[in-house]
């Protein structure tokens, strides 16, 4: 099957471009310095190229992409980088055949991951983002409330995501070093052997940290391209041409195939006017025939790729070479497996 | 299982609010005048109820929706009212065991549909919403060809988009007289017994359709609450508060649980701050714990419930009467089984 006559819509990922950006963080951050967070691409197939490269610990958001990289024999040292509550859910993670290390950040997250068995967790520490996270100087104390329970303590782990997306690389840098100095203190009370923190917006900059949790380098998006990160695009939602009228063509993917929170997808060479719940409205500038294959390139990675059951591949060209998008053949579909709670 | 106890996030529906939805949705537009969307709730087990006040033709968005309503012995009238130019998909609509009528806009759709073996069309005609949809003028040509290749042509479609959420019920109402007014004209010119247009919007205003294409009056949304329409919110995202700091509250429910595209959810008497991929930040006036349950006022019923599996059932309260939410238990699961494309 050629991606012109692929079914739609679908996620398209070129296997070259991935693989050009796997090795260009693997390059900046070798082995344990990187952590691949999989809530970006929820794929345990993209997992695995990425452990083949040296990095063997993972991130996770969510109770089903930990138990699903177990699953897949990728359990190897797995921080669930969030807090969970849910008796049951806990119980489940304690019961993976894998390393499973949980944030806390209260009293009643601790309460919980002790009670269901959990053995090892980080303290979830403020840095500045308003979410999840202790104030810094209450890290101290939670981790030795942790361990008067029996529990390790691993570290520490912030998220400087309030600035992983600021334009300006000189104010991002400030940003993180401001946030890292609050993750440095907190870890000074806290010791352990972690100090997990960053985003693909902070790889290069964020030198405490003795591993970056990063996910959206893999595939990225748009709003990650315009900070010029040194990452390609290596996916797109693939829509077809279903209608096209004066002044507009229209395509067959819309709102329930796109991450909105970010804004409307871009197509190059065109206008996009507006997303219904099936269908993109949209100007091109050089006339479009129904049933033509077209790039959309959504504006959020994550919520995006949520929405789909897979990824079809294409090799993808060599550097700088010319991709013929619509004559490549489809070589793999690779399942998004780690979608849900 | 009660509410507080629920694994989250999850979707909470109301079964007795769900059912003075139709039941009022029944009394404005008896049996065949309501052609019901399943787009917006993509669940079987609410067609069904939908089905039992004697709504028994029912409109589809994807290919899968049409499959999924064909397996569960609702197929005996449905309309795919979209187009499709995948031979693989249109064959597969044209063997399910149901009456299959599809839209057609253009000759490429038309000579699609015939090569599958379609046997029944109407013609989408567009009335002013720049989407899919012939000019009015060529309807009359499209249904001659259609009819010469010997396709049923069951009447005209047309979908008031642009106006169904216009605040002002005067406007409203003129706008869809207007564009009823194009499609008069176009089914003057190709006949047949249909005219399938509108949506919760215009549902008590457009009296030119014989049969109106509701979806989102069974669960409600904010964007649409803000209409005044006379149906309740049905459903919520439910999250559990998972950290709580000074000034604002986290919930585990995020930008995945949540179709973003007309704003942020609401959460009544708090301010929701932002969303994030699994987490909402917000102020409620009154102060929350941890492992609290929390309902989530989604913006858009349809994008949001695309991402989940399952709706979480509750038996509601008589109208009027209050509702113990968190007390309540969960009495049934209804799946999401209309999912994907």
């Amino acid at each position: 099957m050629r991606v012109d006559a692929c079914q739609t819509p679908a996620l398209l990922l070129d296997a070259a471009a991935l693989d050009r950006n796997l090795a260009r963080m693997s390059e900046a951050l070798p082995g344990p310095r990187l952590r691949p967070h999989v809530k970006a691409h929820k794929c345990t197939t993209l997992a695995r190229r990425q452990a083949a490269l040296g990095h063997e610990g993972f991130c996770c958001a969510t109770v089903r992409e930990m138990e699903g990289m177990a699953e897949a024999g990728l359990g190897k040292d797995l921080l669930l980088a969030n807090e969970v509550i849910d008796p049951d859910r806990l119980a489940l993670l304690a019961g993976l055949d894998a390393r499973v290390t949980v944030a806390i950040d209260s009293p009643e997250t601790l309460e919980a991951a002790s009670k269901a068995g959990i053995e090892e967790v980080v303290i979830d520490v403020n840095v500045g983002l308003p979410r999840c996270g202790c104030p810094p100087e209450a890290a101290g104390g939670l981790a030795g409330a942790a361990r008067r329970r029996g529990l390790g303590v691993r570290g520490v782990m912030g998220y400087e995501g309030h600035v992983v997306g600021l334009p300006d690389a000189t104010k991002r840098q400030e940003g993180c070093a401001a946030s890292m100095a609050l993750l440095a203190a907190a870890h000074r009370d806290v010791g352990g052997e972690l100090v997990s923190a960053g985003g693909t917006g902070t790889y290069a900059c964020n030198d405490l940290a003795t591993e970056i949790q990063a996910g959206s380098y893999a595939l990225m998006d748009t709003a990650y391209g315009e900070l010029d990160l040194g990452f390609e695009q290596a996916f797109w939602v693939l829509g077809s041409v279903i209608s096209v009228s004066p002044g507009y063509t229209v395509l067959d993917c819309g709102l329930k195939a796109l991450g909105m929170d970010h804004g409307a997808p871009s197509i190059p060479a065109a206008q996009v006017w507006f997303c219904s719940d099936e269908h993109i409205t949209y100007a091109p500038e050089q006339p479009r025939r129904v049933g033509d294959r077209v790039r959309v390139h959504p504006a959020h990675v994550d919520p995006t790729i949520a929405y789909h059951e897979a990824f079809q591949v294409i090799e993808g060209a060599a550097d700088g070479e010319p991709l013929d998008v619509g004559g490549a053949p489809i070589v793999d579909r690779w399942s998004i497996d780690l979608r849900g709670w």
